[in-house]
């Protein structure tokens, strides 16, 4: 037994324990606190993130692993948790007591700016706290230190290993090709979806969502779904992994796709090793990974024929009337509209990608500082117009739309395209590895799916990067050509669009 | 400005809000958490109290608070959270981290073997668990210190001041009155309750429940109601204070004493000053005086026919059929039968001090080494003969029935009694400084008592001492007279009773 090892891994369990704490916290918040509680909330989770921030950066810590860094009877799998371990040990180590707090003052002055810029529609609120939280993220990509681009700092704590110049090229193919794809489906008829906003009764939503959580294979004995503002998957441990879901009764999308899109980020969760808890190679690799699970499964699953010829019998048996002549072929048409609209959140899976085109070309400039916070809400409805071909009528539904920035979050946007592309692309592998992988779907059986990403994914932690995870599955690191592939077959027959283009 | 003393406070505040973290915790754990989740629940929970344990240790604190103590520019309520405090900082200190873990350990083993042992009604599964954890209370007696008797060292701990003498003298009287009181009653006919256990629609149960606590003055925008296997409130600070129930749809009694019991605990929580978050000035005095505002609003309030003759109409909208025949004063009747019986929980206002009295007993001999472990099936069993009249068929309904044994918990127990003979004390008081105090009940008007309560009670946090408190609003300290008097009261004419006993 390596002694060294063995309390590092007491250490890094501790600090779990204080994280997951602050995560049900966070959860709590969420769902069932009372108003009133807020207040104390905030200071309870405020306190519990010192102490977590004390535990990783203490001293106990820093001397294992620096004599742990050069331990040559380590195996694989634990020289790369002292890897992953050092690399945040010493990150969290460059912050000054007087930056984090000087950066949680200026997010929580552009978070309450942002809010009240937003609801009163006006920019002018937000500006100068937003100056100041960019200035700070600068001096925070010098703290950090990067060699590249000095939004490589930002990316890396969200998507480890992404660099800005990966990302212009892979945002140039979206620029190019999707552009001009989405454009052709445009030209096309729309297809039929008033059935979608009939009236679906609340309860009867909420049993069909918990069946297709139970079909993915999502534990109910290790998760639970609850209802929240805005839809989230949090855990405490692989063994407590909840999702949350919302319901609107004029709109059957907002229920089902979050709940298959939550149910993929939880099974991912689940799957991760039990027995590594707190340990680098229990947990996720990055956000696009993680999202790679829930748009797996929402949109190469779930926004896919097989699936309903399979699940829709059983939604019109909770829904018979408004549903009474919908074929699974129209029902699939009907989830499967693209149509260039204003809000992120609500876009389809093609022009979705344009949202984030359009906020990471800003965040680059912003932190480069070739752009300044004055000129976002210009740019951002010259952006919107050029690639949407949209007309922003109001910063609120424009510029003030996310929440991210007012977070200081700058760096995580990406990662959401990310995710849809590495979806494809293993999804691709999959079908490919298991020939019947949608006939198995067609009948209802997630198992050879669940079976394949637990194995080639979950049950690794991080072990990987994202690169070579994606290598190491698909033989080649990600390639924009497999989404655009799924794209073009998805709705070019979708849209009858005469000739498929072929760019990637 | 007292730079100490604000330091002190923060220090607090922190030391709160990880004890907080702890409570949302166990409030998940008991409500809302998934099976599997459970083990590395306990993990966090653990975790997190060694962190409190830390901290409520800490050098900084004890520094301090040795310089406060003397510090004369302290006002009266800064000077008793210093007392309390350094109470709390001299007693944490007192433990070893050896005997905390042994002991910790001693509890987690005696818990499961007690588990068992109540499911296989085997005693002897028990024993050599108990016998361990009862030797090392005995030892944590001496750790802690005491002059008199070594059972005042863990009775401080939930109800500061109260001396094994003075209970000894309080549990005679109750032995001498209430025995003869309960043999009175017995021998009269018994009054009908059938109807509360017809069928009681388990939703409609929990909406009449919710309006009972909205009626008490509970504050649904800083608290929430939700269902566990056991009722109990929990707070996160006073502005967070949730309360459960449990609903049985064949025993109306279940929902409704458990609610208004537990509304009246929360009603105390809601009422600590918030200015006053983290320091003994927020926080309730002991036990007895918890328990006294959850027995005043059960019994006293809850269990009068005033209460009913307002809230009984309300119930039968909710239930027409099963309640049609019945008037306020037979529904008075149903609720307050008096027999005596096995379980502690199920037993009604008068013979469940029986049940405390045993307790005590047993507890204080335990502690003082006058009885052995495997002498207590036999010594319960007699106890139950001479005092209730009941044979005891079986251990798991007899010595193995409470979890606070297993718990290490001694002590605990007579603080339930102290709650109801304060209960009755404070009531005469504020029906004798309110005289329209029980019309305002029969109207449906909570808000005369709160407000006595709230001016006399939950505002002052641990100004007074529980013996204070009682001198400060009745004018003497606790007298068990005044539950006598309740009771020969309204048991005398509950049960038509020819001569009412008067001893006290």
């Amino acid at each position: 037994m390596n002694i060294a090892y063995e309390r590092y891994k007491e250490l890094l369990c501790r600090l779990a324990d204080v994280q997951y704490s602050i995560a049900i916290l966070n959860w709590d918040l969420e769902t069932y606190m009372p108003p009133k509680g807020a207040e104390s909330r905030a200071q309870q989770i405020s306190t519990l993130s010192g102490i977590a921030h004390n535990l990783s950066t203490s001293e106990e810590l820093g001397d294992l692993l620096f004599k742990l860094e050069s331990d040559t009877s380590l195996d694989e799998i634990q020289q790369k948790n002292i890897y992953h371990s050092l690399k945040s040990y010493r990150l969290n180590k460059k912050y000054s007591q007087a930056f984090v707090e000087e950066l949680s003052r200026a997010i929580s002055e552009a978070f309450q700016a942002w809010q009240k810029a937003k609801e009163t529609n006006n920019f002018s609120l937000y500006a100068p706290k937003l100056e100041k939280l960019v200035r700070l993220k600068r001096e925070e990509c010098t703290i950090i230190g990067f060699t590249g681009h000095p939004y490589d700092a930002l990316l890396d704590q969200y998507e480890p290993g992404a660099l800005t110049a990966d990302l212009s090229i892979l945002f140039a193919d979206v620029r190019s090709q999707l552009v001009a794809f989405v454009k052709q489906i445009a030209a096309q008829p729309q297809n039929e979806d008033g059935f979608m906003f009939l009236h679906y009764d609340k309860q009867k939503q909420w049993d069909f969502g918990l069946e297709l959580l139970t079909q993915m294979g999502y534990d109910f004995e290790a998760g639970r779904q609850d209802i929240s503002s805005h839809p989230f998957t949090t855990n405490f441990g692989p063994k407590d992994v909840r999702v949350t879901t919302r319901i609107a009764e004029d709109n059957l999308n907002e229920m089902i796709w979050s709940c298959i899109h939550e149910g993929g980020h939880a099974l991912y969760e689940q799957g991760l090793p039990y027995s590594e808890y707190g340990l680098p190679s229990g947990e996720y690799i990055s956000l696009g990974i993680h999202e790679s699970q829930s748009r797996l499964w929402e949109n190469n699953v779930g926004r896919n024929l097989p699936y309903w010829k399979h699940n829709l019998a059983r939604l019109k048996e909770f829904f018979p009337e408004p549903l009474k002549n919908v074929q699974p072929e129209a029902f699939f048409k009907a989830i499967n509209k693209v149509r260039p609209s204003l809000i992120r959140t609500n876009a389809d899976e093609l022009t979705y990608h344009f949202h984030i085109l359009i906020r990471f070309e800003i965040e680059k400039a912003l932190i480069e500082g070739s752009i300044e916070v004055k000129d976002l809400p210009a740019l951002w409805n010259s952006k919107y117009k050029e690639y949407l071909g949209l007309d922003v009528p109001s910063d609120s539904q424009g510029v003030l739309q996310d929440i991210h920035w007012s977070h200081g979050s700058f760096g995580y946007f990406p990662t959401y395209s990310l995710g849809s592309f590495y979806a494809a692309q293993f999804y691709n592998k999959a079908v490919q590895e298991i020939p019947t992988l949608e006939l198995e779907i067609e009948k209802g059986n997630m198992k050879p799916l669940l079976n394949w990403l637990r194995e080639h994914i979950h049950r690794h932690g991080k072990r990987y990067t994202a690169e070579e995870l994606c290598q190491h599955i698909c033989g080649e690191k990600l390639n924009f050509k497999y989404f655009m592939n799924y794209a073009q077959k998805k709705y070019g027959e979708l849209y009858k669009l005469e000739k498929i283009v072929k760019k990637a």
